[in-house]
């Protein structure tokens, strides 16, 4: 069909369910229908930084298991950009010289990169300046990536949050409490909007609609006078406070702790005299077993990655879009990420069941 | 906005998850947003029938601990065209002309018809002959409505279809065996296709590719010559005998029983001297805890009808399009259903991963 | 059999899973066996402590649909020692003969209390002062109730606890981090020991055991040394920092934020430089839908709660000793509680599994 | 602490969950406490019949990710009495002295042999016959090994069973059906009672307590009287239809189709006119993901299992009793498995629940 490739894939930025599913769909794929070689290089581009590169030739055996679970067996890595990257004396080298190496030490005749924006303009840049063959695949537990209608590890995101939202319901209205479940999401709200809508959250608050901690609370309190004694809310980890700070221990130490979630959490006691309680889902939102969807959207994506390359068609990211696998430039895709739409679907629909988004 | 409305809500044909959660949606979206009345129709039809109509009121308090939950509380019933209705003696009757008058009789503004293809065109003939204010919901496990990305309880099924495959996995290769996994589907294998990529199944066998059993016994022994002594295959109900005949007991008599997964069994255990072992997963597919997913959907869906209505755009059934609620005419809708395209992007996966087809 | 009895019955302290189902036992069997009449009283003693009591009359068709559920429908609280009652104005006031009036008020004959080893002193206090017929029925996360093999909740409790370590081994290894989780645990260790070792958890620290920072610190190395660069860390909120100190917001303030995991994280990562992320599970532990073998114990426990009232056996507590259901008198379960053996089989098998206890 | 040993183990009859359990918990017992060799033994007693022995010396890193997982990725067998071998020719030869070699060939000085009764008196003849220094530990999903209060794999079979009853009870209700679901227990009725207990089952069906299918009728009809228009049936593997007869398929092809289950749907159908519907759980007991508690359980046998080696202590049978984990002669283990007590407490549980047992 084509002539004998070798190529190379890596796993970019944070971690997600469906990463693994890519990997081994990429192999299966390429090994069993194209007859490829496949490296999986480690640690993201680190491992094209090692000398030799740090990078592994993979077999369907040893990929097969890897379809239902959580992570990269690749491993990742979301620090240092290697345009600047971060020496121990506090001063920034270019290392990208050292990744476009790596990818012609290794002889790959192309490369898949599984990341999400940031790191799949970061992959594109390396790939302009270095003449690498670059196919993307959008991953992100935020789905914000552009063009696509659905990026590997959200679904499962949204499934872990919802199953924790399920379950503080009952605990809420045993003790009529006001629980806060601070959820992850960076730039963009999507996973509290998903999953505030499918656990029948009460309160969602997101970063793309400011809120007024005075509606929060008269929302609380009229429930309370219908009777209603508890209530739920979902707060995406970006939500500023309503001084507009962002707060640094959501943000930069990334430890979950002391976040927006227990900040509103003390402002709706002092406000409202409801007790609350909180609960940070922190990393396990990246996912133990992924969900069906993600896998199936991760084989799609994978397989779909190899007939691009197999067509020599480069500098593409695969998308999700009208029930079908299609591909687009990589510059359309990363020119901006997709926040929530402050008049689309799920935002009407939040409103038509009556959620406070605070506004 | 616009002036008070009592509208009537009915779920129809075999039931599913996020049914409860569609009613929720209604519910909450007429009442609290729109300030109407809504009455929930017993047993689909049938609750229209009775003299008087059976139906209760709802309210948001009694509605909202059902959004989990998967079956309908309204309860449903796919026994009986209105139009030929079967009596005791043997003989149909028309009852259409009762279903139209218990429409009245409640003084229903309008109703809300959440059904399959089957269920929604005879709504749509009884609103068409009745003058019944209609706007449709798509829900069907198996996925092929029409125009719509997708219905409501796919989710939910696949998952538990996949589940079911993952646990195969590992006692399959504990004793060396081939596990068939019938699933349900009755025109459609998108859940087999889905549910069978999702769960790194070995053969996938649904009614829109005809299998030759050799292929498929080929394909196990050939897997066994590489060291691969278990294979999992699943099956849609749907799926006839390598002489073309339907299987009685999986389609007529609906228990699951004898039907196409026994039968392969037994071929596969003749021809190849696997030793085989069947599961048949029956009603458990249909659904406990709805899916986050269908669970957004419902809601999405429940809160766009009752917009439709509030605009008076009546004969339309609601769609998920491109991440987005839209609507089309119910005609359009069920002109025809949508079976597994041989050429679309699931297909083209499997045949990808090198899953066998059994063409 | 007995004379037509009429029985109450309250849920007191923290919810968890296995209350609502423990309530659905005694309710079917007192009517469905006995024909009694069972009075569910709401917010535990507080719902005596009312004129008139806050009670309602249960029925089979209202209590069957709660068997899965966490939590207790009937509502229960944590806050108010009845002999020592809060006021606004911050003295405290007896309130225990209203308690016992409500009972006397509501005629009861015998009264069904579901409690850890504090309520249910309470309760028995308030049965001896007050000629009430009690008899308990253990309860808690902790599993420290005295005598009895298992209490209920305690099950669904280290089932999420073990999830959420399911899911971070992922991420971990996919980040080379330390992954530390917080889990419940007032008084005793039992969920983070068990949860630990399900979750293959490589350092479980509980109160029952002082830890040594530094020990910790060179186990995460060792293994960093043998090539393991990630490791999960499970922590009871009730363990005291290494100065001794139990920190306020772990203990008094419920909030879970800034915690034992918190403190843990920020020392580890000065002493071994690992990079380390906090998840605080918080009340999603308290359970959604309850384990099944919570159902059972609670089912069991629930019809032997009835048996007892029938053959007139008061002050007593049912228990779970060697796979079936026995009785002790209350004064014996409740006269310590039991917290994890430092000599027993899990420790053992800890040490055996070589998990790092701090020691 | 003794001296260095090398020591072999082996999975036995049918797989189930926490084998693999087993296997990592003797693996790093037995290499970090102790500092011996670990060989695992494939397919049970057939890896040391074949010449050279089949089997693997084992690290720590390679079990480890086993935990969590279903099946024995050492694999099984239940075929085959090694003292009565099955021949291709239709004979039989004994093959116990090239297993009693095997052992010896790979010098081992003991052998973990995890099996049920049937299993585990093979392994102990063979032991006594060949001088095998052998420590048994229980596994089985009927968990009904003697003395011992638990057995690996139980309790993950009874969360998958009352997982499936949980979803039945949605879809029955909906459309007024009585669902049949017939699960896994050879001998014993242990899955179906603690399952029907669990999942609130209205009638439960065991080979330890014989039915009358009349009383099964009249009870539906009963609840049929009153309201109730939907049942839900678990009946296990092993009862006899009303006539005394073991249905063939059910016990010899094990293939789950035809079985009691759906005999029991035809007779119901035909005496009480309900709708029926059967669900055939199969091999998905035998698990996927394995529960907490079994993990628990087998990391603690494997760890007692290791002890007692340490001590030389054979021909013991590691249980678990009173929280504890202690050990017995294999022989009292297996004198006589243990079958559900018609007077036990779950027996109780369910009469007061009143549910149907059929007598």
């Amino acid at each position: 069909m084509t002539k004998r490739k070798k190529i190379g894939i890596l796993t970019s930025g944070g971690d997600c369910a469906g990463l693994n599913a890519v990997v081994r769909a990429v192999t299966r794929c390429a090994i069993k229908v194209y007859g490829w070689e496949v490296w999986g290089i480690c640690k993201a581009t680190h491992g094209l930084m090692s000398h030799p590169p740090e990078a592994i030739q993979l077999s369907v055996k040893q990929v097969d298991p890897y379809l239902t679970m959580g992570g990269t067996f690749l491993g990742t890595t979301n620090k240092g950009d290697p345009f600047a990257f971060p020496m121990i004396d506090g001063s920034f080298v270019d290392r990208s010289h050292r990744i476009i190496e790596g990818y012609h030490k290794l002889g790959l005749d192309a490369l898949i990169g599984i990341g999400g924006d940031g790191s799949l303009a970061i992959l594109r840049k390396l790939a302009q300046q270095g003449g690498i063959n670059l196919v993307g695949i959008p991953k992100t537990i935020d789905n914000d990536v552009g063009v696509t209608e659905r990026s590997i590890g959200f679904d499962t995101a949204v499934n872990i949050a919802t199953e924790a939202i399920d379950r503080l319901h009952f605990t809420a209205a045993s003790h009529s409490r006001v629980m806060i479940v601070e959820v992850m999401g960076r730039d963009a709200g999507h996973i509290a909007l998903n999953a505030g809508i499918a656990g029948g959250a009460n309160i969602i608050l997101i970063p793309e609609i400011p809120y007024n901690l005075e509606n929060i609370c008269n929302y609380i309190k009229e429930r309370q006078a219908r009777g209603r004694d508890y209530s739920i809310a979902v707060v995406s980890e970006a939500v500023c406070t309503d001084t507009g700070e962002l707060l640094e221990q959501g943000h930069f130490a990334d430890c979950r702790l002391g976040g927006i979630g227990q900040y509103l959490s003390e402002k709706i006691t002092a406000i409202s005299d409801a007790e609350t309680r909180v609960t940070v889902l922190g990393h396990t939102q990246r996912g133990g077993i992924s969900s069906p969807l993600d896998r199936i959207l991760a084989s799609a994506f994978g397989v779909a990655a190899v007939e691009l390359i197999a067509e020599e068609k480069y500098d593409r990211m695969v998308t999700w879009q009208e029930r079908s696998v299609k591909s687009v430039p990589i510059t359309e895709a990363i020119k901006d990420y997709r926040t929530v739409d402050p008049h689309g679907t799920l935002i009407k629909t939040a409103r038509g069941l009556n959620i406070c988004l605070g506004d």
